[in-house]
């Protein structure tokens, strides 16, 4: 059983969702987006992130996160902004003693629906399908949920088939 | 009085310096130059960026941070990893409930060496005579120096024109 965190990260606003791995079955706890358009100042922004991603660990007490790696066509102004808000998401999850997983857009969209070019839609519906949602989650809130079910597969598929175990500290190691 | 942290942001190392503005005279405080080569993961490297500058400021309680902007001529890859790097100390320092002022690096030069095309040589040599230091500092933590030093003369010469003056909470006001 891992309980695992999903983060969709943006700077202006940023999607988590929490998730119940226990075995192959993947059950539902919470998710959500906070909305940074309304602070002011940058550095406000990247405070909220911090702070409010503390939140959801010390209330979910999730042991990994998972996050996406981020889109490389992106432009430098908007990859540094992208990357001072994906850093203080990190780093609230080191601080909380989590280890952190990357994976692709292509990998998380694969994962779900079965097809690296699946659109946002299909990702709703596949996520609300997946996890027995009575309704299609928010955006931000869907791909966050994505993320953590997708790290949730290769983690069980990482056990089942090179024997990996997981610590206590939530790091994951191969048998022999 | 005001004391100021500046810091030189990167992903591999980071200089920080803290100097002390009391009237128009600047004192140097301390400085130095945190090493992340070494860490192997990017998720350690970030948590040990907000490790470390949480310290510098349990230790020598500044009262704003001074940053450098980021130079936008990097590829996206370089902004990515600079941004993660950058927002970590941004919010060690909001953590602190510390304001933070940005400059670019031309005023920053033109601040210290009264040209904004001066090199890193000459920056050293300014940063060491201004502040009487005994030797050339480090040059991350000249740089990070130069940054607080560049926010000092800001400060106060907004004091000083408009009449401007600074809370309890360190953040500045203009008076009418």
């Amino acid at each position: 059983m891992a309980i695992i965190l999903g983060i969709d990260p943006g700077s202006r606003k940023m999607g988590y969702g929490v998730i119940n791995q226990v075995g192959s079955r993947q059950e539902y706890i919470a998710s959500g987006c906070i909305r940074l358009e309304k602070l002011s100042s940058f550095p406000e922004r990247l405070d909220a992130i911090f702070v409010y991603v503390s939140e959801v660990i010390e209330r979910y007490l999730p042991q990994e996160l998972a996050i996406e790696e981020v889109f490389m066509g992106v432009n430098a102004q908007s990859a540094l902004k992208l990357g001072q808000a994906r850093g203080c998401a990190i780093v609230a999850a080191t601080q909380a003693s989590m280890p952190v997983y990357e994976y692709a857009a292509r990998k998380i969209k694969q994962a779900i629906v079965g097809n690296g070019n699946a659109d946002k839609t299909q990702m709703g519906l596949m996520v609300k399908h997946l996890l027995k949602l009575p309704g299609l989650p928010q955006e931000d809130a869907a791909d966050a949920l994505a993320i953590a079910m997708c790290h949730g597969h290769s983690r069980q598929q990482l056990l089942q088939t090179n024997g990996a175990r997981f610590g206590r500290n939530g790091r994951m190691s191969l048998n022999k």
